[in-house]
Formats: structure tokens, sequence, C-alpha cells
């Protein structure tokens, strides 16, 4: 793939040509005409040319080499420079067709730029809600099992991914709907009240995912508590019902000369009956108090 | 049900009359006359024919088709755009005539349209916290079960439902008041001051149950430990009791030839006593420690 | 009781005469002159009648009526609007005698009013204070109990129900405060912000009291684990001091043909104490290293 | 000690008198000459002496008399009323001398004060951070016990107690700075920033120490949890050890009539052997597996 | 090594001379000239000198001695005075060429000082960062470990003791944009611009870090809880399959005269089948129930 995707001049509407990277100043001088150049992963050379053709800031060009991180706004005098980041989970390679808007002029085809990566945003954090509702089933189905804590941290890494992708974005559009920029006409703005809109939605989402998700950490911990709870109680229930007759029979097992009980005839049967009884009782116990 | 469920004219504090959504236009044409449509799930071309007739923005109509989540407020030039949610919860259908209020003009029919909705949330919220209520009783109850701890989790989400819906309306009630907006006379700013106050109210009863239903959690959790140290603490008191028969029997049940405690006629009943009276002390101990 | 408990006409600093309700309007009409009205559940008539004489906002009535929750301010006009809450806690029925303050004009009794209010509160939350330092007492104690926790939860809602009346007063005393308000003169300023200061010193006495419970409650949680902990210990050393006892006798209980052991006739006192001594050690070790 | 402990006029940078209360107002009249009154433990008189000379506001005087608790600031009119508290924790009986800075006038001498209080904090915070350390090492050795929790929390209680009496001094600060006031020219502005400085630095350790704690009361929890952990492996581990031989003598114990092994000449040491081995095996196992 | 690591005058972009501590104030005084001054732990002696050459404020020179904690931004007049902190962690002795940035003006050096300063801060970070993905994997793998959450507590401490040495940046880096100082010309702006974007971003990083770290801490402790359940369920398994056979055992070593089963041929090797076939059905059942 090359680095020079696209390179277009506009003008009223229309798209006037396509034009090399080193005609677009003089593209630029023309009035109403705005050029529209799409790069991919490009060099220093090309960063360099379009530094040149553009005007530039030196931080600028900095900027876009280091593949920023994180989304930026700076104006340098009338160029506003706008650093955003795509959604990547479940990135479908979708084309948008910017061409027709294009032509309402660089501030509707900021506005659809904008537009199209923030929508980006909601499948994703619908995903990530899923995935929510998905951890929520298995925590309070009857297993603790270790996958689901570690499945639980996961997510909240993610979402913490996501919220440093999209938390600037208020300030951003703050700045592009406050500030008396001449690239941003007055009746775009309504467009960009829609995106910070939608960004703030996104946020909400985000958040409310992440306090929903640190209440179910701590009620997963609690389910744990109350299984580790049954845990005792059942093995409780079993130990007595297992630790009397051995203690029973224990005492028929002493060897002292005179126990009337060994020489009874019905001895046996009705320890034996009487060990049995006790077990059942235990038992029936244990269970009405929800030990078993 | 038709997607056009009401429409008609207001002047001077009275209905004029039912009209046609394509006689808006002309209608609001006329000084202080003004328009109520009401619609119900309406179609595209139903939306199309209001937007032309009341001259709204694009994105206006894109919301309303969208059935936007977020509580939203905006102004298009003169014209307002909200949107609102009503509350979920035990929904009753309820009819509200506002036809007595429309003769007051916009500004004081948009306050009886947002009055209605809010005060719709305090029974929302009352349920909530009583339901809060109810889940308290159960973990101060005796037996921790899972299902406590579920609820809590399901009454969280809830809330957060409810928050969702309502803080935003802080916002936009805010706005009504303080902007300088033709469609809201003085005299009804106090108007949108109470709502305001309603929607404070709510937040805070939200956030209130919010905080109680975390600190909640943890009791339950603190609970559900104690519940564990009681069984564990009765457990070792029964084994205790249980053991030292056993023990005692064991050693009796020794097979060397000369134990003289074996031989003696009272050797027998002396030695069931003993283990009797050891059992009986440490139920008491046990039972003076708080162990059983 | 009567509805209307007090109904008195001031000027220049002396009380002129006992009014009735309907001659209110004309009172105020003179210059100098304010009215000071005390009611006591008054009834719809009533609240109709004081609306009339003294112009009041239809929504102002509405929230007596409605006995209002959450403290409020509201200025209709020239008119203030303000909802207090009395401490619920300790109510000790007082009777402030608010005779020569009146005389002060009407924006100092405002002041007596709301300052004889919020010092109520501090009995309050001292109360609750030295409530949580008993809690304190209880958590450190040696044995954990599931009245403590619940104590904990139930003293947290009544803090919250406090911070609920008390946390609007800041708001309501920084309007009294800042706005050009005709009723409040310059030199009364000072005495609301001196209310102001117990209303922050309230909320930050609450505040903390919340901080210290959380602390508490994440504390007592530790204690109970550690506590846990020792119940396990314990258990653990008696189980092997009965354990050992128990498989000696059980290993001598054999029927084997050839044990010499069984046929020497000291095996029974040497294995005794045999026996005995191996509890002893055990006992010595678990005690040495903290377990008994 | 007398309630009057220091009271001298200032001029142009020397004392030039000491002087009795009732020589106050008439010394401070003299311009460019400033006075200085230390009082302790004051009675009501004295206070009455002193408002009536400094022409002090009745709240002012309340406030004093009332041994105030929370740092305060107060203007009225040109006299700034500024209560502040000294830290508590051992506390060093110093002397601060004044004298030279009371020549720079009364700004200065506010400052003088306000440093030498601020600055008494430093020591403070440095000893509980050094308890937070000594904690830590507590909670990180080994044992976990009661005593460690209770310490915790009580260092909680103290941290917060620190930043009740720091935290007002930040916007006191902020006001010195900022506001216009007479008493405080303008080159002595950089002092309270300075103090300013110190006050956020105290605030910031005192956060910082308290999220530690929180974060320590945490790591204290778990590290709980884990010994319960090695005390459950540990007990399963010897019960085991001490199970399998019961087992198997209760099996050679049983009365049949035909057990061939019970009458081989090697049966016993045979079954000894056997008992033993699997014991060791077990220990073994054990060990690797780290249970024990 | 001396104190004064360096001492040049710089004008136009060129370093003009090295010069003595004495010269600089001569120096100061020609117009387009700055003097870059090094000092390494700088006596009281050398300190004095410094401030007087450059007529420093008292208070500069006094944080400047006492080795000022944290970051500082104080204008003295003209006089900006900064204190930064270098990142501690892994700290490499790189030196820093500034001299060609010196030639733009002290401005821009003051840029180059604070972009080499924070940039070293990412490395620091990414350190940090990568020890938190390894304490992940230790916290995920199967054994609890004691050291895992000491080292959690530690990792924690040293974010905090980063976040207190960046936070005050962001307040530095607003005031250097925002304030119209002299030594800060409009075309530099973007730079100071650039260093606050950086900040912002690694106060971001060390908040995410530590939200990660709090719930890797929670997560942590569910899985040490996960796997105290594992152990009592897996020795309660252990306890049953020992157990029934001790208790059967028991059954027939007990000394009834009348015991039909003690006297049939098969007697001893059925009950042994029995016995060894209820131990296999109890395996069974606990390993398809997860305890074993």
């Amino acid at each position: 793939m090359e680095a020079v995707v696209n390179c277009a001049a506009y003008s009223q509407g229309r798209r006037v040509a396509n034009i090399g990277i080193n005609d677009v100043n003089q593209a630029l001088k023309q009035p109403d005409k705005f050029v529209w150049i799409g790069l991919h992963e490009p060099g220093e050379e090309v960063l360099k040319e379009v530094q040149q053709e553009f005007e530039l800031h030196d931080l600028a060009i900095e900027d876009a080499h280091r593949a920023h991180q994180r989304p930026k706004f700076e104006a340098y005098g009338d160029i506003l420079f706008i650093v955003l980041r795509t959604a990547q989970r479940n990135y479908l390679q979708h084309r948008v067709d910017f061409g027709h808007l294009l032509g309402k002029g660089p501030g509707f085809a900021l506005y659809a730029v904008m537009d199209s990566i923030v929508d980006q945003y909601f499948p994703v954090i619908d995903a990530l809600e899923e995935e929510l509702e998905n951890l929520e089933e298995k925590i309070f189905a009857e297993q603790s099992r270790r996958e689901t804590t570690i499945e639980i941290y996961e997510l909240k890494r993610e979402l913490m991914e996501v919220k440093r992708a999209v938390s600037p974005l208020i300030e951003i559009c703050n700045r592009l709907m406050r500030f008396d920029l001449k690239v941003i006409p007055e009746d775009t703005r309504p467009y960009f009240r829609d995106i910070y809109d939608h960004v703030i939605r996104i946020n909400e989402m985000v958040d409310n995912a992440r306090e929903l998700l640190s209440t179910a950490l701590d009620a997963n911990f609690s389910l744990i508590s109350i299984s580790q709870n049954e845990v005792s109680k059942r093995f409780a229930g079993w130990a007595a019902i297992v630790g009397v007759p051995t203690m029973i029979a224990g005492i028929y097992g002493m060897n002292f000369k005179f126990m009337p009980e060994l020489n009874w005839s019905y001895g046996y049967p009705v320890i034996l009956a009487l060990t049995l009884g006790s077990c059942v009782l235990l038992y029936l116990l244990f269970k009405r108090s929800g030990w078993l």
C-alpha cells in the first residue's frame, strides 16, 4: 500500500482534480478550494513534503510521526491539528465515502470524519456490555471459578482502554463547538454538538459498565464466600453423620470384662439400629437447618 | 394506533381547531398561535412531513427516528429540541389532559409535559427504596443466601438505569432556566426551577440509595463471614464432643494383656460416666465461650 | 393546636400589634413594618388566605402543603421562599423567643430562625459521633457479633439522613450571602456567613464520620477474618491432640496374633505415657507457634 | 498565667511601648502604628475590652469565646478575623520571637504567625508517615494480629483529624492572596503564596497517607486470608497423615474369624511398615504441593 | 564536583562567553542576552551570590536550599521560579546538550529543560506498567502467595510517588500557557502546550495503572478465597473417603458376642470389598461435583 492513499482538491461541492502532494500549496491559495489527503503509515519524507505544502507546525508532524496514543486538539494559528483513535475491537474494514460531504467544505468534512470514528465506538461498547451480561450469568451460576474473576479483570482493562480513547473527545468537541474557529462555520456547529452528545453517551455507557463491573466483582466475592459457607456446613453435617457411628462402635469395641450389653443376644442389632437411627436423625436435623 | 395521535392549533388559551399536519406551517405564521402534535411511533414519511411543516433540523429528525436513549436538549436557532425518557417501572397508562395548560402558551405546555414526566419518577424511586428496605431485612435475617446477593446486584443495575435517565435532566433544566430563550417567557421560569428542584431531589434519592446499597453489600459480606465463623466454631465444638469419647474408647479398645482397668467390675460404667462427664463439660465450656 | 400559632406586626424594633391574617396585606403596605406568622400544620384554607395576603406564588404554597422533604431556596421576585428541616434526633421542644430579634427587621429574623435550626444539628451530630465511638469499642472488643455490623449499617443510614438535610443549606447560605437581595441588608451578611460557616462544619463532621464508618466496616471485617483464623488454628491444634492418641490406640487395638508389645507387662503404661507425652509435646508446639 | 500575655505597640519597625489594653484604640489611631496582643484563655471580660478597643464584630468575639474548632477566615469591613489550629501531636512548647517581624507591619506579622503554625504540621505528618511505615512492616510480617488492624484504624482517625485542621487553610490562603485586602500589602503576597504552597503540600501528604493506608488495610486483609488458607492446608495435610493409619489400624482391629493376615507371623511389622510408608508418602506429597 | 557546573552568556543564538557568577548581573543588563547557570548541590554561599546577581527573592533561595519536594511555579515580578523533579527510577545519567536551544532565548530554554524532564517519566511509567502486567500474571497463576500482595502494595506506593511528582506539572504548564509572561513569547506557547499534553498523558497513565492495580488487589483477593474454597472441598472429599472405612471397621471391631457376620467365612473379604467399593463411589461422586 502506498503512503499517499488519496489526494484531491474540492471546490464548490465538487471534486476538481486529483493532484500531487506538491501541488497542494498552490491549490490552497485559491479561495473556496480545499484539499483532502489520505495517508497510510507515511514515512518521514512524505510527512516532510506534507508539512511544507500545508505549512504545518513542527510539533504537529512530530506527533503524527509518533503515532500519538491519545486524542488531541491543537490550534496552530488558523490550522487545527486533531488526533483521533479508531475503535479497535471487532474493527470492520468499512470504506466511508466522504465524496459528497467534502463538497460542503472542510468544517463539514471534519464533522464527517469525526462522526464516523465516534459511531464506531457504539458497537464496541455494545459488545463489552454484552460480555458484562455474560459474566453476570457466570457469576450468578452455582460454581465459582477462577476464570470468572480473571475475565472480570480483563473486561475492566478493556473498558479503561476505551475510556482512555473516548474521554479526551469531550474536550475536543467542546473546543470545536465553543471557540471562534474560522474553519468551523456557524451552521456546522449543531453537527459538532451532535458528536458531543454521542461522545457523552459513550462515556456514560463506559462509566456505567465500570461501576456495574466493580459491583459484580464484589457480588462475585460474596457468592464465593457463601459457597465456602455451604461447603463448611455440608462437611460438618456429613462429618457428624460419620463420626457418631464411629464413636458408638468405638465404645462397644472396648475390652472391659464386664460389659453386659455385649452378652445380650440382641445387643448387636439393637446398637446397629440405634446407630442408624441417630444417623437418620442427624441427617434430618441438618437438612432442616439447611446445612445439607 | 395511528402515527398522528393529536394535532391541534391553540390561540389565546383556547383550542382553535384540529388541523392536518400539512396545515401546521400556515397556522404557525399567525401570531399568538401555537400547535401541539402527538405522534406514536411515527414512520419515516410522517416525520418528514413534520420536519417540513416545522422547519426542523435534519439532526432533530434523525434523533427522533433513532428513539434516542438519553435525555437531550438542543437549540436550533429559535427551535428547542428536547428528548425526555418516561419512567419505565410500574408504568401506569395515565392520560394527562394538557388542554387547559396549552392555553397558557408553548412555554407552559413544555413545563406541563416535563413536570408530568419527572413526577412519574417519584413512585419508581419509592418502589426502589422499598426494595432496598426489603433487602436490608433479608440481609440482616439469619440465613445468608445467594439470592440476596443477586438481588442487591439487580437493584444496583436498576438504580443506575434510573440515574442515567434522570441525571441529564439537571443540565436541561439549567439551560431552560438560564438561557434567554424566546419560547420560555420570564414568568414560567419559576416553574422550570420547580422541576429542577424535583430533578435534584430524584438524583439525591438515587445517589443515596446507591451508597446505602454498596454499604449493604459490604454489611452482607461481613455477615456471611460471621456466619462462616459460627459454622466453624459449632463444628469444632461438636467435633470435640464426639472426638473425646472416640479417643477414650480407642484407648480401652487396645489389646494389651495387662490393662488393670479392664478387669475391674465397675471399669465399664466408670469409664462410660467419665466419658459422658467430659462431653458435658466440653459442651458447657463451648456454650459459655459462645462456640455452640 | 390551632393552625395560626402567631401573627404579629413589627415596626422599628417593637411589636406593634397582634393582627388577624386578613389584615396582613394592609400592614405590609406601611413602610418599615414587617409581619411574622407562625403556622402549625395549616390546612388548605389557611394557606390560601396566607397566599392572598402575602401575594405568594402558587408553587410556594404547593411546596408548603406537601411538607417538602428537602431544604430549598427560591426567589419569586422580591419574595424569598426558604424551606428548612429541623434536626430530628433527640429533639427537644424548646421555645425560641424571637421577639427581640424580630425588631431588627426581616433579614435578621431570617438569620435568627436559620441559626436556631442549624445549631440544633450540632447535638445530633455529637450523638452520632459518640455512637460511632461506641461502635469502635464493640468492633475492637474480642467477639465479632452480627449486631455490630447491623449497627454500623444503621448509623450509616442516619448519617446520610443528616447529610441530606444539611448539604442543601450550603447553597442556600451561598445565595443569601452573594445575591443582591433587597430583604437581606448589607450588615446582616456576616451573620449569614456565620451560619454558612456552621453548615460547612456540620457537613465536614458528617463526611468525616461517614469515612471513618466505612473504614470501621472494613476493620470490622478484617477482625472477623482474623478471628476465623484463630478458630481454625485452635481447632486444628486440638484435633491433633485428640487425633494422635486415637491413632496410637487404634494401632494397639489391632488383632494381630504376634504383637510383642501387647504381651509386655509394662506395655500398657509405657504406651499410655508415650501417648500423653506426645499430646503434651503437641500442646507446647502449638502454644509456641500461637495456634492455641 | 494571666489572660493578657503580651500587649505592645509597634511603629516603623520598632516596638514603641508596652501598653495597656485600654490604650489600644488610641494607639491605633496614629498612622503606621500597629498593636500586637497575646491572650491566653481569656475570660469574657477581657474579650469584651478587646472588642471595644479594636471595634470588633460581635460574631468574632463569639467565635473566639467558643474556642472554634475549624480554621476560619472572615473579613468584617477592614478587619480580618482568622482562626487557626496548632498541630497537636508531639507539640513542643517553642517560643517564637516575632519581635523583628512585627516591625514590617501587620501583614507580615500575620504571615509570620501563619507560617509558624503551618510549619508545625510537617513534623506531625512526618511522624504519621513513619507510623504508616511501621504498620506496613507489621502487616507484611508473618503473623496477622488484631492489634495491627486496630492501629490502622487509629492512624486513619489521626490523619482525618489533621486533614480537618489543614484543609480549610487552602481557602484562607487563597483569600489572603487574591482579595484586595488593605492589611496585606502587595509585597507580602509571595509570602502568603509560600504558605499556600506549604499547605498544599501538607494536604497532599495527608491524602497520600490516607490512600496508602486504605490500600494497606486491603493488603492486610488479603494476607489474613492467605494465612487462613495456609492454616487450612496444613491442617488438611496433617489430618491425612494421622487419618490414614487410624483407618488401617481400624481395619485390622475388626473381629472377623477369618482374617488370614492376622495369623501371619510378620503381619504386624508388615502392616506397621506399610502404614509408616504411606504416612511418609503423604508427607512428601503435601510438601511438594506446598500444603505443608 | 564543583557547585557551579556551568555558567555562560548567550546572545542572538550563540554562546558568547563563559562568565563568572559575579559577572552575571552585568551580562543581564545587555538586551537580548541571557545567562544559563548549572549548579550541583550548591552551598549557602554560592546560592547567596546567585541571589545577588539575579536579584532573586528570599523565598526562592530558601526553597532551592531546602531541596523542595514538590514541583512549584512562582512568579516574583518578572522572575519565574520553577521547581521540577526528575524521574527517579532507572535513572540514566544522560547529558542533554541544550547549547543550540539556548540560542532561541530563555523561554525556549525553559521549554527544553521541562520537555527533557517530563519525557524522562515515560520510561518510568512504562516500567511500572510492565511490572503491573507481571503482577497480573502472578495473581492469575495458581498459587496465591504473600509476596504477590506485598508487591501490589509496593507498586501502589511507587505509582503514588510518581503521581505526586507529575500532577503539579499540570498547573505549572497551565500557567506558562495562559498567563501573559514576558519571558514566554507567543510562538513558544505551542511548545508548552505540547509539554502540557505529555503531562496529561502521564497523569492518565498513572491514574489508569492505579485503578487497574486496585482492581487487581480485589481480583487477587477473590482468587485467594476461591483457592480457600478448593482446599476445603478437597479436604472434605478425602476426609469422607478415609472416614467411611474407619466407621465400617469400627463397627466390625465391636465386641458383641452375637455378630453373625464375624463368623462367616467370607465376612472379611466381603466387607473389605464393600468398603473399597464405597470409597471408589465417593471418589467418583466428589470428582463429578468438582470437589476433588
